[in-house]
């Protein structure tokens, strides 16, 4: 066997600098963009499926197929996909900012808008109501020592405790003293005339711990929180002032991870090469949520160490993996996490960069595939305390569901796959910058009408999550394709290929922002079918395991950051969600942050999610008999059974 | 002014490898040597009064005056002290093996003797029967699980805490899951049939924490824990089976801070400095006790996360830098220290590579000069609890005294200086290889006999603490030097230079290991008079402020590690120790690494050290109006006061 010989790839990226990196002739460039820390978004993992890691070769020699996600005349232009084509040389490699996705801005929920900032005031009034609100263990004390002097020898940190313990009528042995706060001690005290402020957290056992100390009084002290989502996707920070309970700074960013994968079974499955935990320990926590702190910080204009009370929701694979926990026991039979709760455990732990004694707390999983974010979500949407029968819909990569109210709740999770994320649809895309998010179409004329992420001139590049959902609604609605998801009418916006696949063409090359005809195939819409089938065949499964027909549902709160938002007209149009009244729906934003939020303000909200998660029955969807024949029967738009789904809806 | 030039010197490392590194012209050699982390030895601090940084030039310009310290024949083969002489050029410089003594084997308290062995098993079972022995909180327990099913999907963590909780009679709650073990657990779990081990940690709340895991019975799974005593001078380290108390291997080594000063006041200094604290805190962590915590567990057979608790005793600033907290204001008038004692911390806190949850306590220190190493030598000296009157004197860089019984502790401390560690004399040196540990004279010849430390063969290098003590003890004794230190017989073995400093030769020439005579001079006795003078008149002016005799003294503990002991006799023929019968005396060992052995191996003993902390009374030698006549007085051989000496003891 000849030995692999080595090349260098020099990757030029758009919008950044150069990078170099040494590769071995064979490695396919994907692997190079890896060795370079270089995250070229690919969701299949590297199967050739996708067709989002298209990089141009400028310079050097490659072997590759060719394949239908390159038009020909891009072929000869060098362009290829970064998995399937191998080195042969050194090579000269352009990638675009659009093959980062996952370093663009996402459009998640963020507060960024009225709507969302609506969601979050209702919820943080509710839980005032509810009394969850304040209970941190958080507080901040001022004292002001008597100076030392010869005939007073006394110790800084024993000189403190005194006063402190007087103040809070407490034994000064019942204040732990933190190495943190203990090395800014001595210069504070002699720059404040030994008057100082203490960050103070009351213990469970009642005895405190002395966090850090400020100049000056309560009000000029921080006192900060942050929550935080890890989503397969995309993860999403908010920081917190824990005395108020008010946002200070929003920040999200695509998971690092992506590069290792679109969900959780490819992550998995990485997770068990050698080094591949630590490799996705570290891709969450140094490649995105350490950044993304920085960034809250920064505007919030308060160091990474003053952050003393973190919480984190994600689902149970997210969860293993940010922890540093092996996670590979999720997906092999009987699917066994490692835990469902972790207890509290502390910033340093963590390598988080913030206060090294910061209390982290971790929203707990109930089974291998419903986590944090769901039992947080469940608390967040208040169904756990509903008279009303009551289902939450989360729509992230896996499709995770809670059914239920005061009295009883039931979770399942069903892989709904990337499409709502862009993976598996020829067109589509992450919820970025020339993303269609909503459409109509014409019923006359079969012309779309397009809203597009981003500024207003901005022209479309592809389809996130609900502008797909609103697209096939709307071309199903028009007739333009029928209940398999043909295509059934002819005209200038509908075409047929060579091997007789049908597709419908959202914008023809001149309109679109990558000058080719954005197009979505009978393929396309065929995986997009899977999906949904996937999220409606759960409920329904679901439902009938508890005896319940589908109307006695009576409030479905939908949760995710697929988009803005879902037009939930289209969505049951397409039979994706049950056929009830409009109503009866509400989007409640990023549940899984914002229970996560309630957490972090409230250690009796923590609490009641750990009640939660104990009390929700988990439904394994695959050992489940009637699961598969309820998919089938869901991958037809809108249903194989027409009674579901009333079309006049 | 002109700017300054880069070059470059090659370290050429006796015994080691060559190091490069860019100076800047008109840099000294010493100020090169630290850049390339190479620990040059320099106990005066690089002020040229030590003579201990010679390195030879082998080529390339330097700038430098001569020194007493480099013969002119040594001078013109490029002898140079690396402190005094300035970079003009690049150069190469060669450094023997002696000048990074540092880095040598420190005769230490290591248990490497039957005599400090017995000592240590004295030690054992006197603390065994006060009931101090074994009540570290750390135990192990076995569980045996049911295996997972799909009937059964409980999560790992929670499967475990289950039966370990019905095991302890407990709440599952009450058990605390270290991130540590959780990482562990999945796969632990599945290699051993659901079967393990668990280390506990009982909590002062009465919970516990689960540090680790282990395939197998208690038998099998180790119990570890570790005390540490970092001197100004050198760091000893005892790794201890828990499960019987019994050492496992003991380690010591230089502290790797001397490269920036012989004693605190110095290292406080430097600790002012940009980024000094930062240095020194990573020069006894990174330098000093990670390689050592590496090597005892090398030859235990253990990682070193598998230690779970840590004992570490230090003088009052090197606990600080251990900390790394601000340690300037001990030697800022009114002298407070940050902390007297701190409260458990973790091993995460400290980055030592233990257990991250491993509980390390701190000795507590009782003011800005007498720390851990005195209320540890305090406990294990026992003096705490004795009904006789007893003096505790621990011979350090630093001399530390503690009198009392068990009604009363007084301590107080007093600068000896460099001189019992080798420092401030000519031919003195670190008790490693070569030192000349005893001697003896024979009245007559003035011939001297030595017992030098090294294989039977090795040949006299210089004099150590001990042999200093005896050197000069037995030439007061032989009438060679008067009451004043200086030399007044005539003869082969003593000479008198052009400015007519007398000196004694220890070793000629061609005795010697440097091929250089060995002398004694009478400035070095003046030196080490002073060094003597200021133990003696600590002790003086401590019981006269008590109002006691000097007879009153029933019991004396010399503890300290500046040779394997100290020829009692002539520690008093010389007035260094008070004028007692010689069975009054009692050596035992290195009390502070033997205080840290008796917390480690019991909480009670730790709260013990604490208590004893609390009571002992500080007192300000520096405040107090006699001391500095004491110690005038103290400044002869034996002493001005006759009386207080019978030179026939």
């Amino acid at each position: 066997m000849m030995e692999a010989l080595t090349y260098t790839i020099t990757f030029k990226v758009e919008g950044s600098k150069d990078l170099l990196v040494p590769v071995l002739s064979g490695e396919s460039i994907l692997e190079g963009a890896k060795k370079a820390n270089l995250a070229i978004d690919a969701p299949c993992s590297g199967n050739g499926t996708c067709g989002k890691c298209r990089v141009q070769v400028l310079k050097g020699a490659v072997e590759s197929k060719e394949t239908r996600h390159i038009p020909p005349d891009e072929y000869s232009a060098g362009y290829r996909l970064a998995c399937s084509t191998t080195i042969q040389s050194d090579l000269t490699v352009f990638v675009s900012a659009r093959a980062l996705a996952y370093q663009s801005r996402m459009k998640v929920t963020d507060l960024s808008t009225s709507r969302e900032q609506g969601i979050f005031a209702a919820l943080q009034e509710e839980l005032r109501d509810m009394g969850l609100s304040g209970d941190h263990g958080l507080s901040l004390i001022t004292v002001q020592l008597e100076k030392p002097g010869l005939d007073d020898a006394m110790a800084d940190r024993e000189r403190l405790l005194r006063t402190m313990a007087e103040q809070l009528a407490c034994e000064s042995e019942s204040i732990r003293f933190s190495l943190y706060a203990l090395r800014k001690l001595p210069h504070l005290l002699r720059d404040t005339e030994f008057s100082c402020t203490g960050v103070l957290r009351q213990e469970p056992d009642q005895r405190y711990t002395l966090l850090d100390l400020f100049p000056g009084t309560e009000g000029e002290a921080p006192l900060t929180g942050l929550a935080i989502d890890i989503g397969t996707t995309s993860v999403s920070l908010l920081l917190v002032n824990l005395k108020t309970g008010e946002p200070l700074a929003v920040g999200s960013a695509g998971n690092g991870q992506i590069r290792y994968g679109a969900d959780v079974i490819n992550r998995i499955i990485e997770s068990t090469r050698p080094g591949g935990l630590e490799r996705l320990h570290k891709a969450v926590i140094e490649v995105c949520i350490r950044p993304l702190i920085s960034q809250v910080c920064h505007t919030a204009g308060l160091p990474p160490e003053q952050i003393y009370r973190v919480v984190v929701a994600a689902n149970t694979t997210m969860t293993h993996l940010f922890l540093g926990v092996p996670a590979e026991h999720l997906r092999l039979e009987p699917y066994i996490p490692a835990f469902f709760s972790t207890g509290t455990l502390r910033g340093a732990e963590l390598d988080l960069g913030v206060h090294p004694d910061a209390e982290v707390e971790i929203a707990p999983s109930i089974g291998s595939y419903v986590g944090g974010d769901i039992t947080a979500g469940a608390f967040s949407s208040m169904i756990f305390k509903q008279e009303a029968l009551s289902l939450l819909i989360d729509l992230g990569t896996n499709g995770e569901l809670v059914f239920g109210n005061g009295e009883f709740l039931m979770a399942c999770a069903c892989s709904a796959g990337p499409a709502f994320e862009g993976g598996d649809i020829s067109c589509g895309m992450r919820a970025t910058d020339g993303a269609v998010e909503a459409c109509t179409i014409d019923q006359d004329t079969m012309e779309p009408t397009f809203k597009i992420i981003g500024a207003p001139e901005q022209k479309p590049a592809g389809l996130c999550g609900s502008g797909l959902i609103d697209t096939i609604g709307e071309l199903f609605r028009c007739g333009i394709i029928n209940a398999k998801g043909r295509i059934v009418r002819e005209g200038k916006r509908t075409a047929r290929d060579e091997w007789g696949i049908g597709s419908y063409i959202l914008a023809f090359a001149d309109q679109s922002e990558s000058s080719r005809d954005i197009v979505l195939t009978e393929t396309d819409i065929d995986n997009f079918i899977r999906a949904k089938g996937a999220i409606f065949s759960a409920i329904k499964t679901m439902l009938t395991m508890l005896d319940f027909p589908m109307d006695a549902i009576e409030g479905v709160y939908v949760s995710g950051g697929i988009g803005s938002g879902i037009n939930v007209q289209n969505a049951i149009r397409i039979g994706m969600f049950p056929n009830l009244p409009l109503e009866q729906y509400h989007y409640i934003g990023n549940s899984s942050l914002s229970g996560a939020y309630g957490m972090l303000t409230s250690r009796k909200a923590a609490e009641k999610v750990l009640e939660i998660g104990r009390g929700i029955t988990y439904l394994e969807l695959s050992a489940h008999p009637s699961y598969m024949d309820e998919f089938v029967a869901a991958c037809f738009i809108p249903h194989t059974d027409g009674s579901l789904f009333n079309l006049d809806t």
